[in-house]
């Protein structure tokens, strides 16, 4: 039998978190399923987002730390590091955990294409040399890095992500354009290595989809590392040699033109789509998106779209839980729990860590609603003070007339860590009251996720 | 007007976390509230427990983590540390938050005696040189660490708490009796320091309130760091001289003689109440604490107990909630939440570290419950594999008839911080099926803590 023969339940294009997650869902759920990938197993995230940076970010940690050992009673002689081995230590995890996921497919069964995709019709997918049958299609094809027309990443002195993780030397002086996630995350790492590092940004505040209060200590503890920041500024490129790239910075007070060695473009991502076959079957897409609705069905109702391609946040942890929705839906189960975008954590792994769920004050004023405010700093905290982790604060945002929980603001050390604790609530729909009487342990950071609770009603103990 | 005069609403004898979070409540609730406590505020866990072992033990976790500096591609040359800066800066820490408390006291209008308190009736407490009348007192004063007669602490070989957080050097062969939380924890110290550690236990497992997998994964973990784990084995002490001291340990197996340089006695605590009148006025005991009912009145009912003195588990967390309860119930107030031992979550901070709450498998399995158990180690959690933290898991267990969380056990890197998610869940009444739909975010060791969930009814993804 020839594969063309085949019906698949489920064919899913793309082997990202989404993508992958789906998969392993439908094939718990017996159905028959098959992935198509062109690229390793993973996606962006794996290879060359989420987890390598985080290794990466880790070394970065390292050093940091090892300049505060006196601190703690720590006599360090002289260290260095070795670019080289903290390269490949991320990259070797890259690779292992790729391999985790090729081992996850074939436990479970999963049918996976090496090879490029196109819908050819609502039940047809071509591969290079075949094509395949399906009742259900998954779009889960990711972002790709937008682009300054005339910047192409060259690899050289122009770098993408990828050339951004995979550095041959430290560049001396670093410019990083767009002050999101991607940028101040990359902004520590070189910061930590002794790069002289300059954010640019053309909005007013950096990590401006964070809280305006969060932003702005980010920013604070940024300038304290070296890291320049040059808000509400734009960048204008002027040349480019073989190992240096020189840019006109531009805002209300100043102009200055800057030689750099390296610059890295973190301004943001859109659907990675192109050549997948969506005009054929005319499925709609929106401002660079494809559009769904709440079951993760584009307007073609058997093909579905998750993670990246189909929407902001852009977040690994949103794709996955698509995923699993989607393959619900083509199980035609009831009572499908959909996303709430207020229920979805969101990280930055810069030094000190960000998380947030839910509104920010500004779009809780916005919105109209009465509400209270928590806020309660880390110095003011037992466990932080013996760590030497007093940096940061949380603030906690509820509705005045119902409790609501409605946004939690974090910035400190591993609050990547502690945010689970509010999506669990907010998940469980908690009320301010009943945040109140949950035992935190002492003594750890978290009870400082007690107190910025109670502080909303003015019964913080510590403060 | 003379002391004697004034009638307090409330006083407090005891300025540990129980006594001093009382007391703010009461202030917050304009109640006059007097604290009596004849150390510095903040009780043994400010000065001579929690806090100060966590910075120890910080220190210690810098020197461990030194030691691995080249997984992280950093090359460390050569590193030593400073015992007498460690010691100092764990002092220092104690000596600040003890001075924030005074400092919270005064902000919160409270008056603080520095003296010895007697109860003599139900509403007079006697101090040294005056009488105070009271409409309600609450006892909050803490516990004493069990001794072994003839073992008595000299300060020189024989170490309590507070010697072996204030150590002039490092004894080169260590002995701690005892392998709970406190043993352990000095156990975990003393061997990043240095130390030949040797843990003896009477017991069969190490950790005897743990959950049995992990108080067997943490006895591999730290026979791994060089601790020697004698489980089922009992101590007779031989002889002492001036700077060693030798002990007999016995097991089925062996008995062989041995000399170490100190040793610390960690085999529990009991309430401290000696000579604060309880006799007076009959105030029942049992098994060396102060029997209370759920609001924490003793027998006599306008006289409370709280925090270790009222009984097990002995931990600040639940002294300060059920301070809080006291003085909801002085209050007259309806509806108050009482504490359920199963939403108490527990912490200790060795390496790696433990935490866990409500039931263990073996007291799910007495009770005769059906249930459900998840797993999930961490060395298949992508985040962890990129801090380089893979030692541990996580397990649940579920009611199969309910979905109810029946107890969670972690073992791995900052566990501690992680569990409050839980304790959010088990204090909203969550179910299985509630977690399952929780997003946590990526990349984290928190997702762990998810796929522990999904997996007690086999729908992890990445197992």
């Amino acid at each position: 039998m020839s594969s063309a023969d085949i019906e698949y339940d489920v064919i899913i294009i793309g082997g990202g978190p989404g993508g992958y997650v789906s998969a392993i869902k439908a094939a718990q759920n017996n159905l028959k399923v098959a992935l198509v990938e062109k690229d390793k197993m993973g996606g962006i995230c794996l290879n060359w987002g989420c987890i390598p940076t985080k290794a990466l970010l880790k070394s970065g940690e390292f050093i940091n730390k090892l300049h505060k050992a006196n601190d703690f009673g720590v006599v360090v002689d002289k260290f260095s590091f070795d670019l080289k081995s903290i390269v490949n230590r991320s990259r070797d995890i890259s690779k292992n955990l790729n391999k985790g996921v090729d081992a996850l497919m074939k436990k479970n069964g999963i049918t996976v294409f090496n090879d490029t995709a196109k819908i050819i019709s609502n039940h047809k997918v071509a591969l290079s040399n075949q094509t395949l049958n399906t009742k259900n299609i998954v779009i889960a094809t990711g972002s790709k890095s937008k682009i300054i027309p005339g910047l192409e990443p060259d690899g050289n002195v122009v770098w993408n992500y990828r050339n951004a993780m995979t550095p041959k030397k430290v560049p001396e002086n670093l410019l990083i354009i767009g002050a999101g996630a991607i940028g101040v995350e990359f902004a520590c790492f070189y910061n930590s290595l002794g790069s002289n590092v300059t954010i640019v940004e053309n909005q007013e505040n950096i990590l401006s989809t964070e809280d305006d209060d969060v932003s702005a200590l980010a920013k604070k503890h940024f300038i304290k590392l070296g890291i320049s920041i040059l808000n509400s500024t734009k960048v204008n490129f002027i040349e480019k040699s073989k190992d240096s790239i020189t840019f006109e910075l531009t805002s209300e007070n100043f102009k200055e033109t800057k030689v750099f060695d390296n610059v890295i473009m973190a301004i943001g991502v859109s659907g990675s789509f192109d050549n997948i076959g969506l005009e054929t079957l005319g499925i709609k897409t929106n401002h660079g998106f494809i559009e769904t609705n709440e079951f993760m069905q584009t307007n073609v109702p058997n093909i579905y779209a998750i993670g990246d391609v189909a929407g902001a946040p852009c977040l690994a942890h949103k794709a996955s839980h698509e995923g699993i929705i989607c393959i619900e839906k083509i199980l035609n189960k009831n009572n499908i729990k959909t996303l709430n975008n207020n229920s979805i954590p969101s990280c930055i792994y810069s030094y000190p860590q960000i998380a947030s769920l839910g509104l920010t004050e500004k779009a809780v004023i916005a919105s109209g609603e009465t509400y209270t405010v928590g806020r309660f700093p880390f110095n003011a905290n037992g466990k932080a003070i013996a760590s030497g982790e007093t940096d940061g604060f949380i603030k906690t945002l509820f509705s005045a007339n119902t409790g609501e929980l409605l946004g939690v603001h974090m910035i400190g050390a591993e609050v990547t860590e502690m945010i689970q604790g509010y999506a669990i609530g907010k998940e469980l729909e908690t009320t301010q009251v009943e945040l109140e009487h949950v035992i935190f342990p002492h003594p750890t950071m978290s009870e400082a996720m007690h107190e910025a609770v109670l502080d909303a009603s003015d019964k913080a103990i510590h403060i």
